[in-house]
């Protein structure tokens, strides 16, 4: 790792035109990586370019310059691509092309996954975040750390470590923070804005959504829907009930929890979540989806109740 | 600090009969502080006595060891006591009397309210947690820290602070916390019992209570009950919600927060959350309660109607 920490320092010396780019449907560390990193190497005086590729979720515009982040000129040519939190360069969406107009690409990443597609590939799937990483290269770099970078940062961490509850967390992570605290981060306010905040039309839509809650299989399969009907009628998005099928996972008899939404009226996407032992991932393929073990997706097309109908089968046959 | 820290080290290398104890409704805090410093005394060969003053709550039930928690053998004289996260000795509940049965009192506590009635006062209301102390403490005496140990005192912490979210925490719980985890805590199952093991009762109950939310005042106030007839069709108890009041706090709109809860017919305990301005101290004050500016609690006798109606009105006259 340190000859790719080197590699950089010396790319990093050598370049005037740099740019930073973070996947679609961005989250914290994503935004908070790119955010850190970018507003830190505009403090030693190079030309930063922050790419979004897609819109920033409401959460996360309170970030010190979020403005920054502006969408991509067409054709526009970088000395020095620096992409974040991506496994592959297909996670840029339809923006895959702008690595085409940069001389040198930087990698920066914690998923196992990554296919280590840069120059140089800063890349460890121990790290619970590239934040992380964005926080060790700074470091190497003697660069400082100020407030608005910190706070980028520890939103990076913990927003991709669940407040660092999940076991991607480790001693590490709790160090750097510690580190990322001592610059005076109001996090009163991260706290309120990243994880306390919730609108009126998604709190309504989470209570009805939570009516819907049916249990089979002895309580062991929990289930949920949201109807294009209870959108309308709340105003709200299908963002607005992120977390539910989470919720309802953490019932104590629950093994898997099972969340219908329906797209349109023969098209219902479902978010399987399992607690222990259950492949969702191999459920989610019987319906042409995928994901992992514990998380997965497919989409089923029919109406909701036939498609609740279906899945619940499927589900029936992989509980003990 | 130090001069006590000193104390300390002389009076527990004189005595052999230790007993610890904390407060009544035990929290994460309390527990995790008391078990864990019981735990490392136990180490050094120490006659070690844990005192529940209160039945533990369910989601603590994993921590190791902590069947040694016992109920107070009457009468049982002991060379110290030392007292863990109790601002005063009331706290103690119908306890209190064990004090009289102590050659000596260590106090140790993180709350700024404490009345420093140890003959040891290792108080310190810039630690997050009780947790924190106790970690100092073993630091100091250079007492081994094993895995179960850390994992009393990581729960101490993570519970005082909601994961690290309330602004309690300081770049030093965090440097503490990296130094827990580096003792293999099994953080998955921590933050499964912890955080996300919720009975179905309570969880239909959660539901239930959400479904009785109403919105007052431009949407400012908030407000939700729990009948006991709610409780007995779910076969639930109040303990259940615990949650709720500041889950709807976190509307965007919402200003102030209330549950009703329904002890008796006439008899209605109130809880009281705000956001940013509204002193709920001074409102709960009102109906001869108390608290803090921003969280606060009374009871008013009156059926929960007429209940709701004048804690609604007193709410009013102080949004602005």
């Amino acid at each position: 790792m340190n000859d790719e920490f080197k590699k950089l320092k010396q790319k990093l010396d050598e370049v005037k035109d740099i740019c930073l780019v973070s996947h679609i449907h961005p989250d914290g560390d994503s935004i908070g990586s790119l955010l850190g990193f970018g507003l830190a190497l505009e403090n030693i005086n190079k030309k930063i370019t922050m790419i979004k590729v897609d819109d920033i979720p409401y959460k996360y515009k309170f970030l010190p310059q979020v403005s920054k982040l502006k969408n991509y000129e067409e054709n526009k040519k970088f000395d020095l691509l620096i992409v974040l939190d991506c496994s592959d360069l297909d996670r840029l969406g339809s923006f895959k092309h702008i690595t085409e107009n940069a001389r040198y690409i930087v990698n920066i990443d914690h998923h196992i996954s990554n296919t280590n597609y840069g120059d140089i590939n800063i890349v460890d799937h121990k790290a619970a975040a590239t934040g992380e990483l964005v926080y060790n290269i700074l470091d190497y770099l003697n660069m400082n750390i100020n407030k608005e970078i910190a706070t980028c940062l520890y939103v990076a961490i913990a927003t991709d470590t669940g407040s660092f509850r999940y076991d991607n967390t480790r001693p590490k992570t709790h160090y750097i923070v510690s580190k990322l605290l001592e610059k005076q981060i109001d996090l009163k306010r991260v706290t309120f804005e990243v994880f306390q905040n919730k609108t009126l039309a998604s709190t309504k839509l989470f209570i009805e959504a939570l009516n819907t809650l049916e249990l089979y299989y002895d309580n062991r399969l929990a289930v949920v829907q949201v109807t294009q009907q209870m959108l309308m009628k709340n105003n709200a998005e299908f963002n607005d009930i992120d977390g539910i099928v989470e919720y309802i996972r953490d019932i104590e008899t629950v093994e898997v929890a099972c969340i219908l939404k329906e797209i349109k009226e023969d098209e219902i996407k479902i978010g399987l979540r399992s607690k222990t032992y259950v492949d969702v991932a191999s459920i989610a393929k019987v319906f042409q989806g995928g994901g992992h073990i514990r998380a997965s997706g497919c989409t089923i097309y029919n109406n909701i109740s036939e498609a609740k109908e279906l899945i619940i089968r499927e589900i029936g046959l992989n509980l003990r």
